[in-house]
C-alpha cells in the first residue's frame, strides 16, 4: 500500500484490510495458458503470496490465526483492469474482472522457510519476469501493511473458514528507498509485480502510461528463491492466449 | 430491483447484474442456528432462490446458460447490515458483512416445477415467516429483472464455472400493484424477504425504521409450496443465537 503522489491513503487502510472474495471453482494450473477474449479487458498479472489454512473458528485473533496457516504458495491473481472501474462503480466489488487464478506447483509448510518466515510474513523477494525480462524483484516483507495472520483473522471475523481456505496477500509492491515510487528493475529498482503499478508510475512521471496490458503471446513467470538460489515453490509460467 | 421514492435506479442496473462472490467453505445447515457475536452488526435474513450448475464454459450466452442449470434450491443469504456501509465504502464489496449462508434441505431439478419454471425464473411465491408470523409472500417471477440463466451467463463471462457452482437470485421483492412500495403481509401486501426492505419502507413512510434487525432468539422460516400446497424444497428454519 502506498501513496500515489498527491493522494492520501485513508487512515482506515492501515488497520482494516481491503479484501475480496474470489472464485474457488476454476483455477488455472501453474503452466496453463491464460485465456483472453478481448485485449480491451486489460489483462494483468498480479504476483502475490497466499496461505492455506486449516479449520479457523470465527472471531480468531491475529495471533491465533498464525497457527492456522498450514501451507504457503505463490499466486498469479490475474486481473482484467479494463473491467474493474465499471464493476467497482457498481459497489459490489470485483467479479468479471477477476478471472481464474493460478497457483505455484508446490506449496510448502511455513517451517520450510526457516528465518525467512517471520511474524507470518515471508521475508524474501518475489521474482517476476515479463516476456523473459526481469520485471519484479519486490521484497515481500518490506512495506507489508498486514501479515498473512492479520488477513486470516480479518476473513474469519464473522464466519468460520473451512480447511483448505486460501487467503492471498495482495500484489507485492515496494516503495523506493525514500518513500518514492519504486524504480523498474532495469533502472536498479525492485520493479513491480503487476503492470498496473508500472503504468501508474509512468503516468506520474510522464503524464501517460506506456506499458500496455498483456496481449496474446505475452508471458509471465513468478517464482521465489531461498538464500541458496533454489526455487522454493517451483514457478508459475503462463502465456496469454486468445480464448 | 426497484426505485426508492425520489431515487432513480441507474439504467445499467437493468442490463448489468449486481453480483458478488461469497464464501463456499462454511455453509449453515438448513436448521442450524445463526451465530451472532454483536447485535450492532445488524443481522438480517435474505430469502432467495439459487441454482446449481454443471460445468459452464466461459462466454456462454444466457440461452445456453439455461441448459446448465441442473438443480434449484432456496437460500437464506444472511447479511450483517451494520457492516455493509463500511465495507462497500472501501470499494471491494462485501466480505465480513456476508457470513455463512444456509440452503434448503432439498434441491430439485427444474422439471419438478412443471409450469412454475418458465424462462429460467420460478413462478411461485417465496414464503418467509419471521418469529412465527407471515412476513414475506413475494412472487419470485414478478419484478425479476434477470432470470437465473442471465445471472449464470454474467458469472461466466470471463471464466468457466465448475460443476456445483451456486448462483443466487438476490433477495426476492415485489412492488405494489401501482409500482409503489409493497405492503406488509398484515396489511394485505406480499411483504418482504428481508428486514432491510421493511425498514426502508418504514423510513419512507414515517421518517424512521421501526423494525429492528435480528437479535438472539429471533427465528426465520423460508419455504415454497407447489399449487397443491406441498413444500417443494423443505424449509429453512433458523434461530439467531449469541456466538
Amino acid at each position: 500500500m502506498r501513496k500515489a503522489r498527491g493522494a492520501e491513503v485513508p487512515e482506515s487502510f492501515y488497520h482494516d484490510p481491503l479484501m475480496y472474495q474470489g472464485g474457488s471453482d476454476d483455477f488455472l494450473p501453474p503452466r496453463a495458458d491464460i485465456p483472453l477474449k478481448d485485449t480491451s479487458w486489460g489483462c494483468d498479472m498480479e504476483g502475490e503470496i497466499a496461505c492455506i489454512t486449516d479449520d479457523v473458528p470465527m472471531g480468531v485473533s491475529s495471533d491465533e490465526a498464525a497457527n492456522h496457516i498450514k501451507l504457503l504458495m505463490l499466486v498469479n491473481d490475474v486481473s482484467l483492469r479494463g473491467l474493474i472501474p465499471g464493476e467497482l462503480a457498481k459497489g459490489f466489488g470485483f467479479f468479471q474482472s477477476k478471472p481464474a487464478t493460478a497457483f505455484s506447483p508446490v506449496c510448502v509448510t511455513p517451517d520450510e522457510l526457516g528465518d525467512a518466515w517471520k511474524d507470518a510474513v515471508i521475508q524474501l523477494p518475489l521474482m517476476v519476469d515479463y516476456n523473459g525480462d526481469p520485471f519484479g524483484r519486490a521484497d515481500v516483507g518490506q512495506d507489508a501493511t498486514f501479515s498473512l495472520a492479520d488477513l486470516v483473522a480479518h476473513a474469519a471475523m464473522t464466519r468460520n473458514l473451512g480447511a483448505g481456505c486460501i487467503i492471498g496477500s495482495g500484489t507485492i509492491s515496494n516503495q523506493g528507498p525514500d518513500g518514492d515510487p519504486g524504480k523498474p528493475v532495469s533502472e536498479g529498482g525492485k520493479g513491480y509485480s503487476c503492470i498496473a503499478e508500472i503504468r501508474m508510475i509512468e503516468t506520474i512521471a510522464s503524464g501517460e502510461a506506456k506499458t500496455r496490458f498483456m496481449h496474446p503471446g505475452d508471458t509471465v513467470k513468478i517464482w521465489m528463491e531461498d538464500e541458496k538460489g533454489h526455487s522454493i515453490f517451483g514457478a508459475i509460467e503462463q502465456k496469454v492466449v486468445e480464448a
